[in-house]
């Protein structure tokens, strides 16, 4: 059984779990558009590969896969991964897929939001959306769980929770007048508290200088466990990230979370930044409407953007001098993982990277 | 895991299972194109959804879906029915589908048949078929099975099989050129034990008159259970089915199993012949390369090519005065399911009926 609910996760019973408890699985979705993925999205598809291979160390993996690349996916990825037809506009699943919510008896459901491509009309990052907003219901059916329609306009990627009733976000994207405009602050915490059963909702000012998400949370800060926070960070004072960072330390920092614990804040350096080189501009299709990938570009880059899979931690590595304490750091707050870097700049040419390209499915009675 | 197997199901100690076996789930594929279905396939479309339905009293069932008729579907069917993506060419998942087998322990595996729409460039019904022959990977990977890629041009309608090692089909389709010319009736037979772990193959000279597929078996005779057979029959001598049911009455009467047993053959008087009228035909699209249907064109309608799924029949009706004998007859071969008649005039105007566009899953362990 598969079908849409008019109640609420809250109302029902279910909650978010966070990223650290058990996982029955993970979804990721083919990157393959050329107008954002350089070479035919060739590359890109190999960097995938890397981090659907190690996800699957500890859990059932599944891509989806459009009709034209299902063959080159199959023949691509590890026979243990599953591959399924699913077409897309394009990869982002932790955006555009659903957040998964269990109960106490371990059932589970799916939240489905609304999905507008990061901004719709007015600065959204592609036209049309139409298959990625049909991917979280698409999941939802393939698994036999029944799904909530959620009216809000939201990323998976713009939240974090820590499964206790403890939200993550930023100012700059949920209250983009670009997602939800007609809704206040209090509207949208009432929402989430609906939808995902959390009751303190801690907002941070902006994510990654020049992330193209409008400031997606998941590059900037995430929970390691509750009252636990990793958070991106520079000690260049010259650098725009500096005082973004500053003002979320601060934050997170001053606040309390729903149980009325201080958090603990890790701060992780962000690596060198990473700039597109001509020969990588030159390999992305020019479309209009689409957002343009231009040579001398920063990139979002941030060792914040990783998965926390079952057994594995999948982080990025850019052959960068901050990749080794990054990995280092996340070993000490990960004691019982087996922490995995995978090149992380094919998937950063593309507007995003790890977390934002996976989205897990709880471990959870279907 | 799901990973093509480059042994045999007989090396491997699987067999096919017999239709009447216990059930694990069903699969169809939702009717879509315009030059086959007529109206854009939307009376098709009521019909299939009446199929599915009937079949998902007794076990689940999943609609593989086109991404341009995903959200239709998903509206069109009751929400106990899953709706997977998945493309197609048309919805002959019998002919283009898994072939699901079995082993003693109960581990389930999948055939994966060559596909060239009943005949390839000389003789096949539309052009192209690529998509119809990715289906068969396309289910075992979402199930998660392994698959044998098999080196045989075959459709599972033209296969009936009794779970013991016998297997009925046509002369007429399977020793047509169109399909395997280089082989011989022998090296056939040899696949089908390989394949499927057949030792007994019983030939009947032709299918159906007018059946569009090279004669199937599964709309001419089909296996009640071992040792029992059910034909399509008519005592009208003018009717041209008459001299094909004849020859199939004798030769199966006159065959024995392989286990030894001569089989109990009943008949099941067809109903009056069905012409394509000019309202019908004016509803398709022509398009050069796909199969006419062109007005006062004799449909091949039978009773038998129902489904058997788990606690029922479900069975095509034409508002026949032989729709009521049909159902009586087959209420006695199959006195512990219920049996439900359907409508079937929509898809035999397609060119095939309920067994053509279903497949089963057998129970057995993923």
């Amino acid at each position: 059984m598969s079908r849409p609910l008019t109640s609420t996760p809250k109302a029902d019973g279910f909650r978010m779990p966070g990223e650290f408890e058990s996982h029955g699985g993970c979804w990721m979705l083919w990157p393959e558009r050329p107008d954002n993925w350089r070479l035919g999205a060739k590359p890109a598809q190999h960097a995938f590969t890397a981090v659907a291979t190690a996800i699957a160390e500890g859990e059932p993996m599944t891509m989806g896969v459009s009709p034209a690349q299902y063959q080159n996916a199959l023949a691509m990825l590890p026979p243990h991964i599953r591959v399924v037809e699913m077409t897309h506009d394009d990869s982002w699943i932790r955006d555009c897929g659903p957040t998964f919510v269990i109960n106490g008896a371990g059932d589970l459901r799916a939240v489905d939001w609304e999905f507008n491509a990061w901004g719709g009309l007015d600065g959204g990052l592609y036209f049309p959306w139409d298959q990625d907003a049909l991917v979280a219901r698409k999941v939802a059916q393939m698994e036999r769980v029944d799904w909530y329609a959620a009216p809000l306009v939201l990323e998976g990627g713009s939240i974090h929770v820590d499964g206790e009733g403890t939200l993550l976000t930023t100012e700059e994207c949920l209250l983009n007048p670009n997602r939800n405009p007609l809704m206040t602050k209090a509207d949208i915490e009432e929402m989430l508290g609906d939808y995902l059963n959390i009751e303190k909702t801690i907002w941070l000012d902006k994510g990654v200088f020049n992330d193209e998400t409008s400031g997606h949370i998941d590059n900037i800060a995430c929970f390691i466990r509750p009252g636990v926070v990793a958070l991106t960070w520079t000690d260049d004072k010259s650098d725009p990230q500096y005082e973004i960072s500053k003002d979320a330390y601060e934050r997170l920092t001053a606040a309390t979370d729903a149980r009325g614990r201080k958090l603990e804040v890790h701060k992780i350096h962000q690596p060198t930044p990473v700039l597109i080189t001509r020969e990588e501009s030159e390999g992305v299709d020019v479309v209009q409407g689409s957002q343009p990938r231009t040579e001398g570009e920063r990139l979002a880059a941030s060792y914040i953007n990783f998965y926390i899979g079952n057994g594995v931690i999948v982080m990025a590595r850019f052959d960068d001098p901050q990749d080794e304490p990054a990995r280092q750091k996340l070993a000490e707050l990960f004691p019982d993982r087996k922490i995995i870097a995978v090149p992380g700049r094919e998937i950063l040419l593309g507007g995003g990277n790890i977390h934002c390209i996976t989205q897990q499915q709880p471990l959870g009675r279907k």
